[in-house]
């Protein structure tokens, strides 16, 4: 054990990008600027002088709460994605079947990616943009599913309602491209006749492949 | 029966956006400008009158052969898928088991489509403009493997390797969402580091739901 004390800032103080004390006030409305510019104008063509001047404040001062424009939008991002992640996690862990929670979590998923990514074209841009750059927020959001995945599939085999024949890590990364498949803009937005029922009829082969 | 003829192009004569007589070397030598101009400067910065100028034609000789850009573009798509399609349908019309058939077509369709689509930037651009824009040639080929897939789930429900319960037409459609993921650019391109073990890891969770 040290007494030392450092000034490196962890990850609950500064998150990925963003820069400085966390004046929560003043970063809940750089967000909110960004957010309507990024509706208004879309993320390619806002720029962080943008978003200062709608709130009277200089690009130098933004930059202290955001490394970059990148990190505002990971930050907008990250924003969208935890109140569905707030929801599948209590999806994952009602005490209902395995199979139950899991054709949920298809169509939780399928259903709020619609909803947030196809009621406005701009922030499909911006989720396209977040999607094809690999933002970490991306990254961190299917290694939360892939866990959830697993874990219901864990779960599942507990209690004889799955398989459990096929190496683990098999079955969780093909179940996670189905799901994948939901959570993506660019390929929901082939299937947005009737993005529920494709989840379903996905959900449907997933727990026919998970038969005993 | 009426001894009149019409000059309404038919199919044959002059598929979907292609106009004129079938002058087949001709349509040749466009459609070689068109890729190799695609190749190098891109679909979106190529023009018709580009495509004319390198073999020396006015753009009005080769609307004569292409109603627009997109027909070029189609064409030079449809070339390309042709190669593949055929390969598919000897797959699927092997004396193999239906499993195997299956196992077989995901692998070529990951494979093919990483090797058209990766090796170059700039047809990979070509081939996400086509799927962005639901262009024909797209829509004719999702219908192609929706075919293939329905084929071989009947013939393996008819020598009883896999179950007969699902509707085929749900069985069918979902796994042509799963055999989609391989099939299109913008996702197999979050799958680069290994399209073939994850499309193996896809058919083996599809095989699996197939279990009688």
């Amino acid at each position: 054990m040290s007494d030392t004390t450092t000034h490196t800032p962890t990850p609950e103080t500064a998150p990925h990008g963003q820069r400085g004390p966390v004046e929560h006030e003043r970063r809940q409305q750089i967000m909110e600027a960004a957010h309507s510019h990024f509706k208004t104008y879309g993320y390619a063509k806002t720029t962080v002088g943008d978003i200062a001047k709608t709130i009277g404040l200089s690009p130098a001062y933004v930059y202290k709460f955001f490394e970059s424009k990148q990190a505002i939008g990971e930050t907008v991002v990250r924003e969208a994605l935890t109140t569905l992640t707030d929801e599948l996690t209590l999806i994952a862990r009602s005490e209902k079947p395995a199979a139950t929670r899991l054709r949920q979590i298809f169509r939780t998923v399928a259903e709020r990616t619609a909803g947030m990514c196809f009621a406005d074209r701009k922030i499909f841009d911006l989720a396209v943009v977040a999607c094809d750059e690999k933002w970490q927020v991306i990254t961190e959001y299917l290694a939360y599913l892939s866990d959830l995945v697993r874990a219901i599939v864990v779960a599942g085999r507990e209690a004889a309602e799955f398989e459990r024949k096929t190496p683990i890590a098999e079955t969780t990364a093909a179940i996670l491209m189905t799901l994948e498949m939901f959570a993506r803009p660019t390929f929901l937005e082939q299937k947005l006749d009737d993005p529920v029922g494709q989840a379903e009829a996905m959900a449907n082969l997933v727990l026919r492949s998970l038969a005993p």
